[in-house]
């Protein structure tokens, strides 16, 4: 043992695994169905367009496509982000500009390195994405939850709050949303809210985090804005990813912001690894410009419909009668509420493994986990249909064999 | 203007922009040879076998290469990492594991996220590599700089300083080198400094961070054992990067050391990047179990040793009279040291830039920039044997100049 390394313990506490990574190593190895992760169905990869892509961007333009790039991100490849958030409806400003990050995940590490100072005020949806949660606890923030519904973040109940800081003399200096086909809950924020929301920041003069990696995949009709493009005067950070569009292995994010944001990102970034793969950006800006990601796109939003509706109904079919869950209009996830809550889903989560089904209890996904501890996120975009139902049928049977447990106890 | 933004005044004074990339934006789209950068030429890439690699990797295992992947990296890939750091002469101990991070940037960041704190006491050469210095100094390190001479760190000089902090309580917490063909110097640290190294690092109990990009490219014969080799009890953290030799663009670099250790630079890299890119870590480890990356090895150090002894022979015609540089037995650069101390090569840069040449000024690779005001940092790794030629006599003319100027404003 080296002594020096106890150095570290103090900043240990801070760098706490993440419960789906720790979860996901129990499962290895063994036939397990598993609702835990938010990876995309490989299935969806277009592989044979971007091998050809691969090949020629190496062959022709390898000189670059190998060697350093700027911190920002490759410029054409920027121009061509900017071009497709522009046509997915995103209203890009004369003054926004755009730093390609190494996924959304370091888009997100950078905003709390740059923005949270010990103790800042961070607001969040509760639930919220778990490694958002992560990134902001280890900048010592101090989160405040507000409750989501079918419509989102429940704006009044947010009002309630920011007029009680304020009487503190306290104000938040991030919010950070998931405003569309949430995760872990897979609703999306009314437009009611949204221009709601932006006022709230502008009266309270805080910045917000728009997290947008789902809302490519929205299996119904919605009429929506994206707060960027409602934001009058440069408070919104739009963060997208090519991970569930593309391929999750190139590890490319971006964000578009007001231009003197995006230049503290880009010195944070410097120190962190001085820029995102080249390689990666390479491929990825010749798949937007062919056409590739659009035809991916299409191509997922198919398939995770299907998904969805089958999980739905293998819910409906074998667990109606001891849990309620959120109908998602998009994205990768449903949350699943238990009907008896005292029941912690982290317990049962030992049982479900030993049954061949995991998830990642609901706790993780919030401030106050109490708050949701008789939930658990589960993932359709991954397992295949019949996996569906197989492991919602595990699921239920754990969940009724721990009941019957507790009854036999009581009585 | 957003009021919120200016929250972020405090954190930015340690978010500097690093001068070799903030020199290199002056020299955009001019007719420049450029002495400044530190990239591999790219006539070194192996175009055609890495395309033909790009392409199968994608075709046959894409459902792996385009997805995620484990924050220490593709496990196969670590495998293949370990064999080619014992075959190129680092012993590797059973407790040893490694983590890929995003360029061996990341590996610096995270070793510093890790382990130093506000205050911490950081041993690094005198000069060193610039973006280690912008590392630590963004962790609010206590910096103490040791300087080198032709057998690298002047150990003599750190068992003294090493003794008086022990005299008032204190102990360094990390010792940063690149013992071997140094940045920014080009020297490499003779064996028995390296073992009195180590017999400090156990007596004061400290950690070792070796970061070895270039002993790849060494042109003379050197005898030397890597600080890790020798080190006995796990102190050691071994960096390494296939920057230099196979692409920067894949942004690959890797820590071996400790298990212990690794975990803790696991759990940092989580929050920050999720993992490294999964498509160049398939590729760089099917060019690895290739020969790709070894033949490329030999094929740069030929063409680096080439262009080293063009750069000291223009040296010696140009500028023997006006001041000294290190000969260096490896790397890519060679520090200048101008006769007339009193010239900060700082002020020189804009007249350089004019007159068409690039540098580094020395003070960037300093703890203490008053040392390294008189010294410049010259890279022959990039430009061509012709460039180098013309950028030495351009150089040699900015000096003159400037020393001209000074005469006649002295009389």
């Amino acid at each position: 043992m080296v002594d020096g390394r106890l150095y570290a313990a103090k900043r240990l506490s801070k760098f706490k695994a993440s419960e789906i990574r720790e979860l996901l190593k129990l499962t290895e190895g063994k036939d397990i169905i598993s609702f835990a992760g938010g990876l995309p169905d490989p299935s969806i990869f277009d592989k044979e367009d971007l091998a050809e892509i691969a090949r020629n961007v190496i062959l022709e333009k390898g000189d670059k496509a190998l060697q350093y790039s700027p911190t920002l991100g490759v410029t054409s490849f920027r121009q061509e982000l900017l071009k497709f958030t522009a046509s997915h409806g995103v209203k890009v400003k004369d003054t926004d500009d755009v730093i390609v990050t190494t996924g959304s995940q370091e888009a997100l590490y950078i905003i709390g390195r740059v923005f949270v100072d010990p103790g800042d005020i961070v607001i969040v949806e509760e639930p919220t994405y778990l490694a958002a949660l992560n990134v902001f606890r280890q900048y010592d923030a101090n989160l405040i939850g507000i409750p989501i519904d079918n419509e989102g973040m429940r704006i009044d109940i947010l009002e309630n709050v920011l007029e009680d800081l304020n009487k503190k003399g306290l104000k938040p200096k991030l919010l950070y949303s998931v405003p569309t086909a949430q995760n872990p809950s897979g609703v999306t924020m009314s437009n009611d809210r949204r221009k709601r929301l932006l006022e709230l920041a502008h009266e309270y003069d805080f910045l917000i985090v728009e997290d947008d990696p789902y809302s490519f995949f929205l299996f119904e009709e919605e009429s929506f804005d994206y707060l960027k493009t409602l934001d009058p005067n440069g408070r919104v950070m739009y963060v997208c990813t090519l991970s569930k569009i593309m391929a999750p292995g190139l590890r490319i994010g971006w964000v578009v912001a007001d231009k003197s944001i995006i230049s503290l990102l880009e010195l944070a970034k410097q120190a962190i690894d001085l820029h995102t793969a080249t390689l990666p950006q390479y491929i990825a800006e010749e798949a937007l410009r062919q056409g590739v990601v659009a035809k991916t796109i299409s191509r997922a939003k198919v398939l995770y419909a299907k998904k969805r509706d089958a999980m739905l109904k293998a819910l409906e079919e074998e667990m109606s009668d001891i849990a309620t869950w959120i109908r998602p209009i998009g994205g990768f996830f449903t949350m699943v509420f238990l009907n008896d809550k005292d029941i912690d889903t982290y317990d049962l989560m030992y049982e479900a493994i030993e049954e061949g089904v995991a998830y990642v209890p609901g706790k993780s996904f919030y401030v106050n986990p109490e708050r949701g501890k008789h939930s658990m996120r589960l993932n359709f975009s991954y397992p295949t249909i019949e996996q569906i139902w197989i492991g919602i049928a595990r699921l239920s049977k754990v969940v009724r064999k721990h009941l019957a447990v507790k009854q036999v106890e009581r009585t």
